[in-house]
């Protein structure tokens, strides 16, 4: 699943279930509830202590999480719009939502335009929130944001820029639009607290006590006295716990404070015996507290180290925690000279960016099982779709579904399903709707699949491309040119420590030379058993800020595409493992190296992905003598994995369409 | 020529025109020296207003020159180091000089190293300057910098570094070193003010007048009052002037300030008169005012502005501008609000950036001029090694520049000729030096030739590398693989508006395949008889920073390499020009194109440079069919362009030269 990094003049793409508001009397109870929601929350905005002249709804969870729990989504309450990103900013006279080009469409149908007005972020001449504010509001306006929906890393240009035009910047701590809410009779909903279960060391490969004293061990190298982790998924892979709160992540709502005496985990709810005896046994030692109290206990920390020792106690943490996270450790509000901290890339995440062995060894795993299951998808859908049967997109997923719930270890899907038959192939971000009319898949088709799994032994994500009949020679040829770019990342040496975005031209050189592109990044970290998209490194054209450089056991996908508006779309995507390659390793190019970049040494990839690529598709006499025996090697490679399987279960039918599909090509 | 940007362990290369300091009474006498000009500055340090404890001297002039004039040597002289990059600190009891991989050796033998600390910032454990100050100095300490000396993009890091340790940083106007060799009886050398030629616009294409019409144009936009030009090669560009105060760089020592009503040049001495009647000519109706009172007009300036209208008035200037001009253009110290400033990439550069139509047919033009003069040198150079003859690297540059001087509109070398035979050329900022013993190039060494000239209508800097005798198989397999580098770059095609970074690694793909990289970057920006690097744009493993993204008519150089130290080194450079590609245009990828990335525009490269590769260098079974068809039609185009004006000229050897470098290549 790829990662968008929108071009400026990128096509518009928009998805296809916005809500009908067809209906005139359903058009004025709309309209009625819009504005009732924007005149409360304006004049709650009045009523504070200062009286604010704007208040900022972004898309956001106290976490920063990439997906948020439908009890953070504000913005999509206060303005109806229901994508995935966007920023709303109300003041006592304007309403306005900054998205992208994905979503502008959607914008228009399900936002109230009489109230809305649609601020298109794709296009140069939009100026940014900041840049609007400085221009709209007077000076000596004051601009309030709940801190807790704000990074530190966005809280302070917003900040410096609003300071510059004289206005001010102040965290408004109680959630307005929750307060509205509760005021309205139409409170949000429960946070969610689901059960949170243990990830036994035969699947982590580390036990949480040897977690916790690694980053003890950093903490002393960086002179800190209590290091904060905020990232739902790093507190997940530090404690070894696993939960289902956000959808498609299997993290729960939770802090967790290190210091060289004691681990405390803030969380809803109880916790299981299992859990406890669990953590017991990888001799963590924790306390649990409420997750309600973690800005509190932040308070009296700063406040202890304030006035223990020689003064000059920090404490560490992401800069992208929260604003209220930050101001509570720096103790803003209950000492007169705040607190050092150190708020830059989090240690949890540059360890676990990082896979052990057993994490690997799960990641190569649970790829053969996913490849099974997504085999048996297509080997399925081909025979439905030629035997004349009526197959929709929806229905094709929801089968993949249950293949992949035959396999040991699954634990659901690592996100929403994209099977974009025909034209949706070209929406990226595509999810059908199951309300209303279904796309049928149809035999003159391209059919994009982007799927992936949450395993106990990792997470997969793999997109595969095949025309459900006879592809066109267009398509042929960009098939065969995103395939070409796909191994020219996948068959990439380098030197170890470049960062991710070195790597992304490769992936486009093919279609570049026809004037061909595509309008998302690479490739993408992904967590193990935890966030499909996990930072902080990834493939793009440009670096990710804070990307410390590719190392071996990394996780990234290689996912090049191609996308014809309005006719079909294809992406390739496999996962990749990080391998240091010498003249010994088994990978295509070991025997020829010469050198090791001077020392620094010579990386590779594995490829995790076990699934053919449809030969159909491919214009053999495209392909270099190189890529034609990296593409045949690697089906044989499939074969040989997963075919034993298939004879091990039975499935010959399955077997015998895995051999079909990974006999070697030739050129004609 | 390439610019450097430093891998981490790199292996460090080394100066080998270093000082000897051979005998102890010599070393006596320059310990004493050392000795009493940071006794002086200290003392001079402790008698300031506030006292200084620490002092930092940059390599740096007060326009941000890349390469500074004698009397702006201040670094070198405190500390008796020469390298080319360094900034020194020092402190009532340390002195230090930071500096990076190429100069390690040099500085142990120019520094006295009883006084002066080497920090190899090349290093990832050396402290930045900002942290060692931060962790040396005693809580309340004033650092003093000449704050022409620094950029505000300089400044303000290191500002809030200081701020953040409770140390503060202070601009001290006047400079400390110059003021210490006044009071030792050894003042700094005059500022240059050598004579300012008039460039006609046949050559440049537009006229001043024009420019600054635009620039105002640009400044209505902006909603600027004043618009403050910095950096000589702009205030040259502006005004289609030319100079000589620093070498190499045909540019004079002054400021620009353009108002809606007046163009006010700061400049030492006088203008000649055809100098005037130009500028009058081409409607740039300037007044000239002494170079040293530009900060007082600034501060008035500001002074009057805060006073008029609406009194809501910006001035606008680079980041790269000085902190002091900053403060003057704000007014920091003659008001109370300081102006608003609005500090960003200055409108000149990115309008220099883009060559009009008569520049780059200039460029065009003396590229084949300037390859007639390298081809000429390389058939004598092969002529004499052959005979038998002793030539040295100095005397193989010398020969070159005779013949560039032969070429019409030459105004001199474009930077310093790196000449390296054999080890040398693994050098990569080679310099050989007059004084001492000559390296001579010998048969069986490989030679690399890096220079470039300025003439009236271009710049033109080229790397050619050659074998005097025969080449080894490692060393054909490297030129080769360099070679291909080059050519993926050459032949890319890609989204116009991608900036430089994309680029990089297909310089670098076939030496990534056998473990081998070089350790600069691929490409800078070249000026139009101007500065042979020039921002903002470049080509590198990370995107230059004020990079506005790729357009038709910027000059680029294209120049991958290897290096084995202690050997060999090769590096293939040419400049090319970017272009748009449409069907039609004339370029290999052109007729094949079926798309224009969704409308952004396809862009691909003219090269301009035009010397042939030595083909007994090539292994050619390392080509692809693309690759050879590619060097055979730049051959043949060499052999086209160049062969018929050395014909008309009668040098009918070296055209049989040329005829037989530039025949054909057949595969075996």
């Amino acid at each position: 699943m790829c990662r968008i990094f929108l071009f400026l003049f990128l096509i518009i793409l928009t998805e296809s279930n916005a809500r009908s508001h067809d209906k005139t009397a359903v058009k004025i109870n709309f309209h009625e509830m819009s504005l009732q929601r924007l005149t409360a929350l304006r004049a709650l905005m009045a009523s504070q202590p200062t009286a604010l002249a704007a208040y900022i709804i972004p898309t956001a969870d106290a976490h920063n999480s990439e997906y948020i729990a439908p009890v953070d989504a504000r913005r999509e309450w206060i303005s109806g719009f229901t994508g995935s990103a966007g920023t709303a900013v109300v003041t006592s006279s304007a309403a306005l939502v900054w998205t992208d080009g994905r979503y502008y469409t959607q914008f228009q149908q399900e936002a109230d335009m009489s109230l809305w007005t649609l601020m298109k972020q794709s296009l140069p001449d939009t100026p940014t929130i900041e840049s609007w504010l400085a221009s709209n509001l007077t000076a000596g306006s004051v601009v309030g944001v709940d801190p807790h929906t704000f990074t530190r890393d966005q809280w302070t240009p917003l900040q410096t820029a609003l300071t510059k035009a004289s206005m001010q910047l102040t965290p408004v701590q109680t959630n307005l639009i929750d307060e509205v809410r509760t005021q309205m009779g139409d409170p949000p909903p429960k946070r969610p607290n689901n059960d949170i279960i243990a990830l036994p060391v035969q699947y982590t490969g580390k036990s949480a006590g040897q977690k916790i004293s690694e980053l003890r061990q950093k903490m002393v190298e960086k002179k800190v006295s209590a290091l904060v982790i905020t990232a739902l998924d790093e507190v997940a892979y530090t404690l070894n716990l696993r939960g289902s709160d956000i959808e498609y992540n299997p993290v729960f709502f939770s802090y967790l404070i290190i210091t060289p005496a004691a681990v405390q985990l803030f969380v809803n709810g109880s916790m299981a015996d299992a859990v406890t005896s669990q953590l017991r046994a990888e001799l963590a030692h924790i306390s649990v507290l409420p997750y309600t109290q973690v800005l509190q206990h932040l308070q009296a920390l700063a406040k202890e180290l304030s006035t223990t020792g020689d003064g000059k106690h920090s404490i560490w943490l992401s800069s992208d925690a929260s604003e209220a996270i930050h101001r509570a450790a720096a103790g803003v509000d209950v000492l007169k000279t705040p607190l050092n901290l150190i708020s830059e890339v989090s240690p949890v995440s540059l360890m676990k960016l990082v896979k052990n062995d057993v994490e690997l060894e799960g990641f190569r795993q649970c790829h053969i099982r996913d490849g099974i299951a997504v085999i048996r998808l297509f080997k399925w859908l081909h025979d439905q779709i030629d035997a004349g049967a009526t197959v929709t997109e929806i229905q094709a997923s929801d089968k993949l579904l249950e293949f992949r719930k035959d396999e040991s270890d699954f634990m659901g899907p690592s996100f929403s399903t994209i099977p974009g038959a025909g034209p949706n192939g070209a929406i990226i971000h595509y999810s059908p709707s199951r309300d209303g009319p279904q796309k049928i898949i149809e035999k003159n088709d391209m059919f994009l699949l982007d799927s992936g799994g949450q395993y106990k032994d990792g997470t997969t994500d793999i997109t595969r491309t095949r025309h459900m009949g006879k592809p066109t020679a267009e398509q042929k040829s960009a098939f065969t040119r995103v395939l070409k770019g796909q191994i020219m990342v996948g068959s990439a040496l380098f030197p170890q420590g470049v960062k991710g975005n070195v790597l992304d031209s490769f992936a486009r050189h093919s279609l570049w030379e026809v004037g061909l592109d595509y309008a998302h990044g690479t490739g993408h970290g992904v967590g193990h058993f935890l966030n499909v998209h996990e930072g902080p490194s990834g493939v793009s054209w440009r670096p990710y800020p804070h990307d410390p450089g590719l190392k071996p056991g990394q996780i990234l996908s290689n996912e090049p595409g191609f996308y014809k508006v309005g006719e079909f779309g294809i992406r390739h995507e496999d996962l990749v493992e990080i391998i240091k390659i010498t003249k010994d390793s088994k990978h295509p190019k070991a025997a020829t190296l010469v050198g090791d970049y001077d020392g620094r040494g010579v990386l590779g990839f594995n490829t995790l992905t076990l699934v053919p690529h449809q030969k159909e598709c491919i214009d053999v006499n495209m392909l270099t003598d190189f890529e034609l025996s990296y593409i045949n090697a690697y089906h044989a490679r499939v074969l040989d994995t997963v075919g034993v399987i298939l004879q091990q279960r039975g499935l010959n039918q399955d077997l015998q369409w895995l051999q079909r599909e990974c006999a070697p090509m030739r050129r004609d």
